[in-house]
């Protein structure tokens, strides 16, 4: 049994497993919260405090932390003695996280692919491009690292597989499907850090169609969805890391990840692509600074986290999957809902950040439980899902299956 | 007889001044051109040497200088000779430039308002917050200074004190409208300085409305004009500086003054402005880096004259004056159209910078010629607007005027 929690980053998300964790501490134990910006862990372990949702007597800590020092890191894990680490810092930090984990053997979890600042739109698939190049020093080491752990990547990942261990006997395509019909009422914001959110579209977006990579460019692929509780939502054709490993790892020839946008939010990225502001190169001002645009807007744009209490509406995010099961074609569509509110009332955050921590907290408590701690690297859909999806339901995302007419939550007894 | 010019800046403007000022460089001497970079400065000596437009044998010299710095700016002012000194640098320069020339006793002209990088949108009239304050030290250093002696401001007052002079014995209000009705071709760009663009537009827009002022947004009033040769244009109540002499000096009740703008450049200045990314005021960015955004903007835009090659179309730029003559009320539109591939032709500049430079070049005739070397501080509707007018005409800028169906070039023999 592995106890002690570090969770890495302050942002949105990791509040949301903060106070997940903290519901868990019976069987998580001590749960400590580490980010460059110590206030930022301190403001979680104060909210935190005052929801009194702590399962249990344990420590709750705050810390500041370089997540790019692997020796900061592994000093921090020895010393808080934590046993899993919750990566949801930034995605450029995954690399030094991961060697910190290897190398002191706590288990590794994150929500997002690792990308290096100075580059975006690598090569297809993106996770041969840094995570499973090490997956033989995980192997080695007995170290447990699951990748992409949040719902998108992460649950869907697990309705994949559950799609094909029960639904299918062959499936022919997987469509993600990603809405969020809620509002924060501010001009424009984005919700989760815009640096990262920006960074997935400036480049070029990868499908994997009929067994080969396809590159578009941004919204040049828009499809209408008819979904449950949201309804007719634009969607676009979007790259995203779960497209890169399932392309990969289930043998389906089609996998497609598709992302809701309004035209105000299409036509306010435009605008800042267009005019080269959402580039991750650095320009030289007239009195001769060098700064990153993308990083300007960051800055300029509301903190993610900041959105949470006015934010209204909820979101669907699932999997289409589509194939032939005895013979016949079968088309059904697992997801989830959630709403932005209730998000609120339980632990003070808007529902994408609630979509995205909770997954990542349940992954810790099944490698916590040895139901999830293989001793190795793996991605959700090399996991048995069963677990996952049935202590989601338990924690506030419940699952639904719809086929037809048919529309019914998904049980996991 | 005042010899001896020295242009401070090198932007499209810049290179206008020191096209027209060699093409009349027996009237006016040297030319010597400074700025921060001192490569731009040659680039502009480079374009005019190539054009071979100098008028007779004389100096043509680059140097560097840092203009907010009044010591060195007289340095330069004793060391080429100079006796005018044409700023068209950027408007935060002014008032360490008009020190060094007090200082020297080199006549001062510039084509728009000093401002200070911090503030934006001052208390009107904003002639008064800086350089009407130094027309005591003008006045007994028996120095020339003559206060925006561009196209708007400039041209637009020199029509107007016309108007007063000439067409009317009461004024009730004048509109200034410009609009530039050419194609860049470019998906957004400024025709000048971006920040100094932005900047107009950001806080609140003044106007002097029946002897009052008067506070708008930007954008907030629009109006259709039907003009000569560019036809039916939306322009938007904006403030400018003309606005703040004119209503001060000319005992008008109403001047406003109404910039054109199409969809395009609104949308992409309202995203902009709604994100925050116009802003004079620093943000730090998360790595802790501390950035004007508006300089960013700045630095990812397309450099103003870079737009001159592929520049096509036509301005239009002009005062409608409302009043009565002989008991009959009466409208005249008094008016300038520039062509953006004859500016480019000519000097290789696009035509919002010409009609910019053009006018400065003419005002430094004027005072090398004495007709305007007044030995005091004054804007330009203060002076004679005949010899200003007709001189521009010689030089590329002739007016027109249009009353009822009557339209024709207004010549100043």
């Amino acid at each position: 049994m592995k106890r002690n929690v570090l969770i890495i980053g302050a942002g949105g998300v990791a509040h949301v497993v903060a106070h997940k964790c903290a519901q868990n501490n019976d069987i998580l134990g001590d749960i400590h919260i580490a980010s460059r910006t110590l206030e930022k862990c301190e403001s979680i372990v104060g909210s935190v405090r005052q929801s009194e949702s702590l399962a249990a007597n344990g420590e709750l800590q705050a810390h500041s932390l370089d997540a790019m020092d692997i020796a900061a890191a592994e000093a921090l894990i020895r010393k808080t003695g934590a046993e899993i680490v919750i990566n949801v810092g930034s995605a450029f930090v995954n690399m030094s996280v991961l060697s910190a984990c290897i190398s002191t053997g706590a288990a590794y979890i994150d929500t997002a692919i690792h990308e290096e600042p100075s580059k975006v739109c690598e090569t297809p698939p993106w996770y041969a491009n840094y995570e499973w190049k090490r997956r033989g020093e995980c192997e080695r080491a007995h170290v447990t690292a699951i990748l992409g752990a949040g719902f998108d990547p992460g649950v869907v990942n697990a309705y994949a597989r559950l799609a094909r261990d029960e639904y299918f006997d062959r499936i022919d395509s997987i469509d993600i499907i990603d809405i969020n019909a809620g509002s924060h009422g501010r001009y424009f914001a984005t919700n989760f850090d815009p640096e990262i959110n920006f960074r997935e579209f400036t480049g070029r977006v990868w499908s994997w169609q009929e067994g080969k990579w396809i590159s578009n460019r941004m919204f040049e692929v828009g499809k209408e969805w008819d979904l449950p509780v949201v309804g007719r939502q634009k969607a676009y054709l979007t790259g995203h890391d779960e497209v890169h490993s399932l392309s990969q790892l289930l043998g389906v020839p089609t996998v497609r990840f598709w992302m809701g946008f309004g035209e105000h939010y299409i036509n306010v990225f435009n605008v800042l692509n267009n005019l080269g502001l959402l580039s991750e190169q650095p320009l030289t001002t007239a009195e001769g600074l060098e700064v990153v645009p993308l990083k300007v807007v960051k800055a300029a744009l509301p903190d993610p986290s900041s959105l949470a209490p006015g934010y209204k509406g909820k979101t669907c995010i699932g999997d289409l999957v589509r194939g032939v099961k005895n013979g016949q074609e079968r088309e059904i569509f697992i997801y989830n809902v959630a709403d932005h509110e209730e998000a609120f009332k339980e632990v003070g955050s808007q529902g994408i950040s609630y979509t995205a921590g909770v997954p990542a907290a349940a992954a810790a408590i099944l490698v916590a439980t040895g139901r999830w701690d293989i001793g190795r690297m793996a991605n959700v859909e090399e996991l048995p899902p069963r677990p996952f999806l049935g202590l989601l339901g338990q924690l506030g995302l419940p699952s639904h299956i719809s086929e037809g007419e048919d529309d019914r939550e998904l049980l996991f007894p």
